[in-house]
């Protein structure tokens, strides 16, 4: 079993509100295709759809005025918007995707999944269906609401799934020594372990910073996932065939998270 | 709180697939924008989108082929989108709804729901935001999958909520003596008593039969909330102020079922 994050950056056009990457999640689809069958759960995240709205509403923040309510409205919408849109794509490509609505059944607290019942997506899978979650507003015991990031999402996933190898397809090669954006030294780190994680200090990579935290925020959970003994790689979801082999459990560039 | 469940020949137009009744949505959540604010959760059918899927690939009839799959994921996929454009109604006219996925938290066992938890449904009303679920395609533990109807799922919130009122707003006026779309002698039914229901003898009012049972479904349904202690009526939906009034706890027309 594998799961598959796909950043905000790789199914959506960041720049412009509400706007899909159709061409790459139309080649994405076609390559995750080429894998199945295989258990496989998708997660993507917000992009131009849930990103602007919930900070608009300043709905991470947790609830403080009726006036937000809308927002987590709006918010969650946005996401079953931009997952329709992949799952409709999905289905003409021959893929029986189904939407799978993190709000309709997770709460967290500060921030942080509480409970999470897979049962669900356990018989989907089994079934052969490929369920497609995303970052949502959801539901928070101690600030009322929250947004849940499609990388938390992922981890606490692949952990209770027991997944073989967790992918975090985003739109940079990997983890870099420097912001390869801004520093032409910056070399790609081949693989990181946990030790380096915790330091924080090498981490760099993505100047797309976003309300659930970019791509350190990444870094931190998927060393979770690597200290569950989970296959951790972060790699360029944009480059093709990169998603392909590594959900042939291929070796891929990008960086391994290494326990 | 009150439990509004819209038929899916109220809020789509039957004949046409995949078209909803934009004029009567319209209408109606400016009918139930009046009564706001109170806890009030939505559930609609399926009408044009659900229904015609579902029958296409036999889905309440449970997983026999893998060739149903892509049917499921069209079906679920189909009440996703139909739901998209209520709440997105809903939101325009100021109405902070949120779409809840029923295939995302609960599972049926031989088509009857096995556990429900209406934990998020309370946390989301206590807020103030206003819940619409669908009838939809479900895991199902004893037959793979199902079909589960608007009218069972809105029953068994109802009961677990305890909400005072559960009204079907269906497109005809209630439950009649005699099919009045068949004979002009037929009389409208101003109360049922569950006794008369198990009867079934005198349950006629709608033609639309579909895969989740029809009036006589409904009525099955509708006694088992009355017989919790709820308050329970079907009203003609597509008839003005009829919702309104009927969500702001006065009389009106239509079919109260007597415990």
């Amino acid at each position: 079993m594998k799961l598959l994050k796909l950043g905000g950056s790789v199914v959506t056009r960041k720049a412009e509100r509400f706007t899909i990457n159709i061409e790459q999640i139309r080649r994405l689809i076609q390559e995750i295709k080429k894998t199945l069958p295989q258990k496989l759960v998708i997660i993507h995240g917000g992009g131009s759809f849930g990103h602007p709205v919930a900070k608009e509403y300043n709905i991470n923040e947790g609830y403080n005025s009726p006036h937000q309510l809308i927002g987590f409205s709006k918010t969650h919408q946005a996401m079953v918007s931009l997952n329709s849109k992949i799952i409709n794509e999905s289905i003409d490509a021959g893929i029986p995707a189904i939407g799978v609505s993190p709000s309709s059944f997770l709460i967290t607290e500060n921030r942080r999944i509480k409970k999470l019942d897979v049962i669900i997506l356990e018989k989907l899978l089994n079934f052969g269906l490929m369920p497609v979650l995303y970052g949502d507003a959801v539901i928070d015991e101690k600030q009322g609401f929250a947004i849940l990031s499609g990388d938390q999402l992922a981890v606490e996933i692949a952990k209770k799934l027991k997944v073989k190898r967790l992918i975090f397809g985003s739109d940079v090669d990997g983890v870099y020594t420097a912001d390869p954006k801004l520093d032409s030294e910056a070399k790609l780190m081949g693989k990181i372990s946990i030790r380096e994680i915790t330091e924080k200090s090498k981490i760099r990579g993505s100047l797309n910073t976003d309300v659930t935290g970019g791509m350190l925020g990444k870094i931190q959970e998927a060393g979770e996932a690597a200290r569950a003994g989970i296959e951790v790689l972060i790699v360029n979801a944009l480059e093709p065939d990169i998603i392909r082999n590594a959900l042939l459990s291929e070796k891929v560039k990008g960086t391994y998270i290494i326990p």
